[in-house]
């Protein structure tokens, strides 16, 4: 296993930024060259927006990132299918619930149309498919499981049907908020009082299983009653039967890191002894116009929207790999604000890289003419710093500035290609890989080809009509070669010209 | 609630053949206008073969069919993830896990994998996604509910960590092999004498939970100890889960029939006392050149090899549409026999009628001038012919030969377009109107465009090289305004002529 992955100069170890230690950290992993790597999915009860692409395109990008490094990375992600309560409170009706009611279907029927849709939509950015997609309905007796052993370890209690995880108890034996830095003291002051009628011994215990009434559409019989898990269970479950007690990266948005995260690690704890992830990696969030995205604000921006162009808050459509890089343009630690300006630039510099890419393709090292020792040093200078960028924490906006650098280069060679003996055939080679390398391999931007062949047939009988009146015999030659190699006939009627499929 | 789908001539019911009954019946659904299916789906341990294609086709056009016709239809299809034992016995090692052990994977990966190739090489049969695709590890705790039930009332018990469904004792309350028509006198002299080792009381006993011991992969507690569920019962669990005790229509390969539906029906009847199926259909096998297809014989054909023309036996790639028609070329209850032969005049039929739907979609009535009586009570014929074949237990094969007929006439229509007015409006909209929702809604038949765009841009360029060379500049500006108006930009370069992405 080796993190010196080009031929060029020193490049500092990969680092991530630990949300744990609030540091960067060299990333060293348990067991290499296996990678265990986790990250929250979706709740499946809407269409995927903006906020859902971050997460994956950037998760997906360390992810290729590792494997481009030679590690044997088992990527988890998982689909909330139940459990997931509006306002994240243990009171909230079920989302995936109340979605059924309101669309008039069975909640599976939901759960299954909204996986679809967000495997659509997401395999459009190049996001590639984990490894396992487990889903919480498929992990119930794990589940219970589980809350068994917290009730064996005294962190949780039984009351009226649910279970509790006990907050205050789990503190004295493991500090609680070790994530998040909430201090448990102001988490009380900051919730409202119990009534005394609450099931809950104290305010800040959440539900590890909730007891259902018989109207609940989703329920299923437990040891202590029929109910439904608490939605921070699942992640516990599924991360740690897949990649074991403790695993190397655990990564989300920053929204989840309280309190999803830190009860995924108080139960992990509290049933282990152990902590679960050794690296908590977070994305920030996305903005619009600079407020933050609500259905409320009305400034709710779903992904095929954003595909389609069809959102009052949009100039024209934004194809997926122009939301790649345009997430991919900023940290995934800074806010990201998507405005149609930031996305024109966007699809500008996609295109631009993209061309670039084609160009370098069709380049070959002629021979060496009087050396430009600047220049090759320059191209080495922007391998290098692409480098540098990623093992910085993912920077890959600095990982992007490079590549451009580097098309301004490919640019120049292409118009004047006896510039290409001005560098070593050692520094031609390595922008050649390293260029292909990260933009295909590593930051996952594919040529996004067009895809209106029918279109460009018709245009072709259009020249062919032309051809044939003015009696142009070699182009209609041509283009009746050239249909019939692509299984098309172009026929000659009475009634006009026109084309059809070869029977 | 209409089956009076047509203004035509007097059409039978939509009947089916019912497995259980043996003979066609008219179809009355119980909770008209909702109609719940159960299909099995695929154990997902390896890549999709020709055997999946067929019973995946089929059943989407009964569903199809059932939704053109008015209904409501819940078309449940599950995904077998456990419990699927080689050659279908109780002894056998699981399907899944000899896969992950043979690939190194954990046997979720593997079950990920090949759900998302099963997903991808059927999608590409145009057959609709199901309401819910359920999975046999998402529904364990209703699976040992249904065991409980089954012991409770008598028809199970346990041995040594496992349940078994008991046989005889079922068969003094409920008739044993009513679907399959096997006697339970004979199945016994069939299987092998058991020899006093067993955990089974009687050699026809079959396990709804299996004891694992701790090398077995996918294993979970239950009240009778850690182990898996047995593979019959998944099916009974998921289909009554969604659909009600009792539902409309069951679906599956023939040679799903015994054991599995014989189970299916036991395993209800013992617990509800009701039977679970209105109507059970079983499409019939398919053969390869005459021969059964097996992995020994070495005549086993992947779809996407078919796709692909990638496999010793065929003599070029095959479209899925092509396969699609293929298989709604034969009447599902007969054999399909897998041969280039076939394929090929397939693929013509299929090209034949896709020509058809876009000629006819070019078409528009005219005035009328002398009616051709003949010629209209014809064409009025085969439309009607086309949905009595339909309604004839799913005669899809007596569909398609209607609308080859039908084809001959737009093929006419198309080049006199003066003949048109030889039969009445009414017809001629009929005739439309039934040819695509035939074609496109209810077969799922539908155009396969040329998809490879950037060969027809080079095949543009290179007639614009020429034409500038040869200075025809009324070609030359037409040829970039196209480009222009598909975002794409023509570069006239001191090394020569290229195209690229507008940036």
């Amino acid at each position: 296993m080796s993190q010196e992955q080009t031929s060029g100069g020193y490049i500092p170890k990969l680092k991530f930024y630990n949300t744990l230690s609030k540091q960067k950290e060299d990333f060293e992993p348990l067991n290499p060259p296996f990678v265990g790597m986790y990250v929250c999915g979706p709740t499946v009860y809407n269409t995927p927006h903006i906020g859902n692409a971050r997460p994956a395109v950037f998760f997906d990008v360390v992810r290729r990132y590792l494997t481009y490094l030679g590690y044997k990375v088992r990527f988890v992600r998982n689909i909330t299918d139940v459990g997931h309560l509006l306002g994240d409170t243990n009171e909230g009706e079920d989302r995936i619930s109340r979605q059924a009611k309101l669309e008039q279907q069975e909640p599976m029927e939901i759960v299954y149309q909204y996986t679809r849709e967000y495997h659509e939509v997401i395999d459009k950015l190049n996001v590639l498919r984990p490894s396992i997609e487990p889903t919480a309905t498929g992990h119930l007796v794990e589940q219970m499981e589980l809350v068994q052993a917290i009730i064996d370890q005294g962190f949780a209690y039984e009351s009226n049907g649910s279970v509790y995880f006990d907050v205050h108890k789990y503190n004295e034996a493991h500090p609680y908020g070790e994530l998040s830095g909430r201090v448990l003291e102001e988490l009380f002051e900051a919730t409202r009082e119990l009534d005394g009628q609450s099931e809950k011994r104290n305010s800040a215990d959440f539900a590890l299983w909730k007891n259902a009434s018989p109207e609940h559409l989703m329920r299923w019989k437990s040891p202590w009653g029929v109910g439904f898990p608490g939605w921070h269970l699942e992640c516990t479950v599924m991360s740690t039967k897949y990649l074991g007690d403790t695993f190397d990266i655990h990564g989300g948005g920053m929204d989840l890191m309280f309190p999803h995260h830190e009860c995924e690690i108080a139960q992990a704890k509290a049933s282990t002894g152990k902590a679960p992830v050794k690296y908590w990696l977070h994305n920030n969030m996305i903005t619009i116009n600079g407020a933050k995205m609500s259905k409320s604000a009305g400034n709710f921006i779903t992904l095929p929207e954003l595909y389609a162009g069809d959102n009052a808050l949009l100039n024209q459509p934004y194809s997926p790999m122009t939301i790649r890089f345009f997430i991919l343009g900023a940290h995934y630690r800074s806010t990201l604000d998507f405005s149609n300006e930031g996305l024109l630039a966007a699809q500008k510099g996609y295109k631009r890289l993209i061309n670039g890419l084609i160009l370098l393709k069709k380049l070959n090292y002629t021979a060496e003419n009087q050396l430009d020792t600047n220049l090759d040093k320059q191209i080495q200078g922007f391998c290098d710093n692409a480098w540098r960028g990623l093992n910085d924490d993912m920077n890959t906006a600095m990982a992007i500035g490079q590549l451009q650098n580097m098309v301004r280069k490919i640019n120049d060679f292409y118009l004047n290609p006896d510039k290409i003996g001005s560098i070593s055939e050692a520094t031609f080679n390595r922008m050649k890989t390293d260029f292909g390398n990260l933009v295909e391999l590593i930051l996952g931007l594919q040529e996004e080809e067009p895809d209106n062949a029918k279109a460009f047939v018709e245009a072709l009988l259009d020249i062919y009509r032309e051809a044939k009146a003015k009696k142009e015999y070699e182009t209609v030659d041509k283009i009746r070669t050239y249909f019939k190699s692509n299984r098309l006939i172009i026929k000659d009627l009475k009634t006009g010209i026109d084309w059809a499929y070869e029977e």
